[in-house]
Formats: C-alpha cells, sequence, structure tokens
C-alpha cells in the first residue's frame, strides 16, 4: 500500500469573485493563514483546481481565481461521517479528572453541525442560556481518510489519510456531562467550524509534531502539541477501521488539549459575540469564527 | 403542518428477477409477511413504485414484478444518518440495572453498518471471541423522517415521519460496557439488519401500540410492546430536533425492550450458525438473518 500523493499542497474550497461559483484551488501564497486572511479581509488568489478533494489526481491549473468567500474544504455530503475522539490528550483528560482511556473513545456528529471558516457558531435557542449549557470549544487536529480504510494496521495506517485539517468540536458541556452521552451535546446545527484548508498528508510526515491552539477575544485558552495525544493517528486509525470501514472523505477529529472552557475557574463559556479562533500547525491554519447566539444577534450575511 | 400522505401503504426495495435491476414495489399481498416470505423463499410479487422513497408523490403503478431478492427499503446514502436511543424500555432499564434516563440517550450508528433482510450479520475477527465481545440482539422500532425537522413540538411530531420499519441493533457489549463509548459498539459493518419494508406513517397512526419480538434460533427471547417506551416517539423526534435538523431519509432505532442476551443467567451470545429473527407489528414484519463470524463460515452469496 502506497500513501495517497494528491497534485495539490493545500486545498480550499471557495466561492470565486470572478465566477460566483463553488471552486477549489491551491492558494498562490503557499504562507497564507487562509483563514486569518479570510477573517482580515485580505486576498485570497488561488490556481484553480479541476476535479474533486478526493480524488488525488485532481489537477492543479494555472487559472487564477479570487475568493469572495471560504467554504468548509469538503461538503457535507462529501464528509458523510464524522467521528471524533473524547479524552485523547493525557493533559486534558488530567484536567478533566478523568482516567486515561484505555481504549479510543469515539462519538459521532453529523455533518448538519458542520461549518466553514467564514461562517458564524450558531449557539440554538435550546442550549441557551449559555451559563447553564456552557458552550465550549476545542480546537482538534482532523484527520481526511482518502481511500477505505478496514482492518488497517498501524505502520500502514497513515497511507489511507488524504490530508489534515483543523476543527473546533465545540460542545455543549450540559447535555455532555450531566444529561445524556455525547452525542446530542455534539450535533446540533451549525456549530462546528472545521477548515481552513486541507494540507495533504504528503505535506505532513508527520502528523504527531503539530502545535495547536484556541484563543477567543485575543486570549490564549489552549496551547498543546499532538505529541501529547493518548492515541496517536496510526492508532486512531487501526482501532476505528477495526471491522468497520472508514469511507472516502469521512473525517476524524481526534481530540483536543487541555484548556478547555469548563475547567477554568472560573469556567469559560462562549457567549454572543465572542470570537474564537483554532489554529493549527503545518500549514492548516486558522479558523475564526464570530459567536452568535439564535434570537440575540441578527447573523450577519457573509455570502 | 399536515402529515405526510404516500402513494404506497408499504414499500419494498428489491432486485427482481424480471430484470435483475434495483426497484421499489408494494406488496400485491397486503398482508405478507415479506421479511418471513423471503426467508422461506415464497414468491413475492409487488406493484412497482416509481419514484423515490422519501418522494410522498411517488407513484404505484400497475406493473407487477417478482422478487429475487429484499434490499433494505431505503439506501445506505438515502439514510445518511442512524440515531438509536439506549436505555428506552423501562423494563430493558431495569433489567440493565440502570437507572431511567432523564432525558433521550442518543448514539449514532454509521450507514455502513446497515444491512438487509436477505443478508447475513457479520461478526467480524475484530470482535471474536463471541465469548468475549458478546454480540447482542436488539429488536427495535424504526422511525423514517420524511421532510426536515427542526425544533419541532411534540403535538406535530408524527406529521415528519414518512413511515416505520424494524431494525436488529445489533451491540457488542464488551465495547459498549467495559471499554469505551457506545458509538464503536454498535458501528461494526455489516451487522445491523433494517427492514424488512417501509409502513406508511398514514397507516401506523398510533406508534406506541405496536408488539415487538425477536426470537433466536425458534425461541422468543424478546417480547415487548411499543407502549412501554420511556420517551415515546413524539418526544424523540421533539427532543432530538432541537438546535438539530433531523435530514429526510435519517432514521431513528428507538430503543430495546427487555429480554436481551447480556442479562440472561446464563448471558446469551450471539455466534455462527444463528439464526436472529426480529418482528415489529403493524405490518412491518419480520427481518430473519443468520450469524456469520468472519473466518468460519463462507458467507452465502444471496444475490
Amino acid at each position: 500500500m502506497a500513501p495517497i500523493r494528491t497534485q495539490w499542497t493545500r486545498l480550499i474550497r471557495f466561492v470565486a469573485a470572478e465566477t460566483s461559483q463553488v471552486h477549489l484551488g491551491e492558494p498562490v501564497d503557499r504562507w497564507q493563514d487562509v483563514g486569518l486572511a479570510s477573517h482580515k479581509k485580505q486576498t485570497i488568489r488561488a490556481y484553480e483546481i479541476v476535479g474533486s478533494a478526493l480524488d488525488p489526481a485532481a489537477q492543479v491549473t494555472n487559472n487564477v481565481l479570487t475568493v469572495k468567500h471560504l467554504l468548509p474544504p469538503l461538503s457535507r455530503e462529501e464528509i458523510g461521517v464524522v467521528r471524533c475522539l473524547g479524552l485523547n490528550y493525557a493533559d486534558h483528560a488530567a484536567e478533566a479528572n478523568l482516567a486515561k482511556p484505555r481504549y479510543p473513545i469515539l462519538f459521532y456528529k453529523p455533518p448538519t453541525s458542520l461549518i466553514g471558516p467564514d461562517a458564524p457558531i450558531h449557539i440554538p435557542k435550546a442550549t441557551q442560556p449559555a451559563e447553564k449549557h456552557l458552550p465550549d470549544y476545542e480546537v482538534e487536529l482532523t484527520v481526511v481518510i482518502g481511500k477505505a480504510a478496514k482492518n488497517v494496521s498501524e505502520a500502514d495506517a497513515l497511507d489511507y489519510v488524504l490530508a489534515y485539517t483543523g476543527a473546533n468540536d465545540m460542545s455543549f458541556r450540559y447535555h455532555q456531562m450531566a444529561v445524556s452521552q455525547w452525542g446530542f451535546s455534539k450535533s446540533f446545527d451549525d456549530a462546528t467550524p472545521i477548515g481552513p484548508c486541507l494540507v495533504s498528508a504528503q505535506a505532513i510526515s508527520d502528523p504527531q509534531k503539530l502545535a495547536l491552539k484556541c484563543t477567543v477575544n485575543g486570549r490564549v485558552l489552549q496551547d498543546g502539541n499532538t505529541s501529547d495525544q493518548i492515541f496517536n493517528v496510526r492508532q486512531t486509525i487501526a482501532f476505528l477501521s477495526q471491522g468497520t470501514t472508514l469511507l472516502p472523505g469521512s473525517v476524524i477529529m481526534t481530540g483536543t488539549p487541555k484548556g478547555v472552557g469548563f475547567v477554568k475557574k472560573p469556567a469559560i463559556y462562549l457567549k454572543d459575540g465572542d470570537q474564537v479562533s483554532v489554529w493549527v500547525d503545518g500549514g492548516i491554519g486558522t479558523l475564526v469564527n464570530d459567536v452568535v447566539e439564535e434570537g440575540k444577534t441578527p447573523v450577519k450575511a457573509k455570502l
């Protein structure tokens, strides 16, 4: 089995100023943090990619387009299934006062929860007031599967990875902790940012050496490194693929390091008007999202 | 909001003997248990339905086809998201020695876990030996959502139901109970039978009066009624749709009554060569599936 080698190094999905249509592209400035640039309304230009994000043979052309609006790097339909790990950093398990798990803790989110870099995080009325429901941030390295993975060994696991991206695994702690299982608390519509771009697996030779941070209103609250993962990406893919096909396009959010809001003293919860940034190294970049409580602020139409 | 009224009362999806293609149909014999008939290799004839199972206006024609092979009533792609409730029958919570939940306990399965009436339940090598992993049966009334449901009231909830069907929410108790959360233990490929047909919501005016049974090798092990559900279908849809869109085609498996294998003394687990039948009343019928442990019995190619 050979690793997946794409024609692109970084892939974005966007509405182009020139066409008002959805395109894929490779950023012209290879060092640009596209999420941060979009937030600052800086120009992002991209070589158009013709084909599908899931097709390694999709071609990078020399047609340059201008980004009007960044979208999640994969559509909800392409992703299909979102797997997430709980308690996958030793420092986070310790701060939550929970034992280190013996096996990866798996839960799912529906694709309807996903949003892109330029969309607001939506706090539904059902989870207000925030003081009760504790909407909380979680920066996570996210794996995109590129070919169907079943019963994969740890040695081969990275050969099934198409790319890496970032995510903010927004969690509503009341339903997670006090009431139900994790499924409901992590599933709300339009609350989980993913992106801002895909970075091909060939450009990230070691996913266990990536710094990642979460910043709320300019204050750094999480500052970790994937080297602290309890189950690394190889182990996670090998475990999850036991008797279970991980389909191309499906994503795995690999857990969050310490610093989440509910363990802070006093606890930090996200509320209307906050701005949350999650950043992952390796060229993935920053997702900057405004928090909007349904019924409070009119959602700014950005598209 | 008006209830969904389909042109059909019962819908099956099948490969036809006449065409060797996939079709939808309404069984000609309105009293026939199509799952049982298929298992007994009795003839099933159906009026062809032209259109999609999710389109209430799909038309029942007078073209009669013969079933060669029954498929799940919806494809994996049409279903997209599978929600399941845990501990939703008072008698089952009591036998499992667990408190009655205050809110519905939600977990997910990936669509890759679903199979139809004529396929074997696949026990992967990763969950062998069965004595350790305890593969267990769970008969469940299953709801098919017919129009996008978000923030739905209990009063209106049934208006979003397209149809009902049955399922066997196969569970591997070792990973469920001792090791991880429920996600991993309920997700294995080709292990969750669904069907055998859809019964339109207009044909089941009260989903809380349905008997349901599970039989293993001819011995009745579960014998319950949906009247014993802790959260009825109206409450379940209202709860799950809070801030969360339930898309058309998505299914909700509504929990299982008492009698599951892991609480029996001695415990009953499913093993190679067993035959499991789950039956739900109201015209839904019986799913009869052989259990096949990977690597032990050659899987009988039925298609």
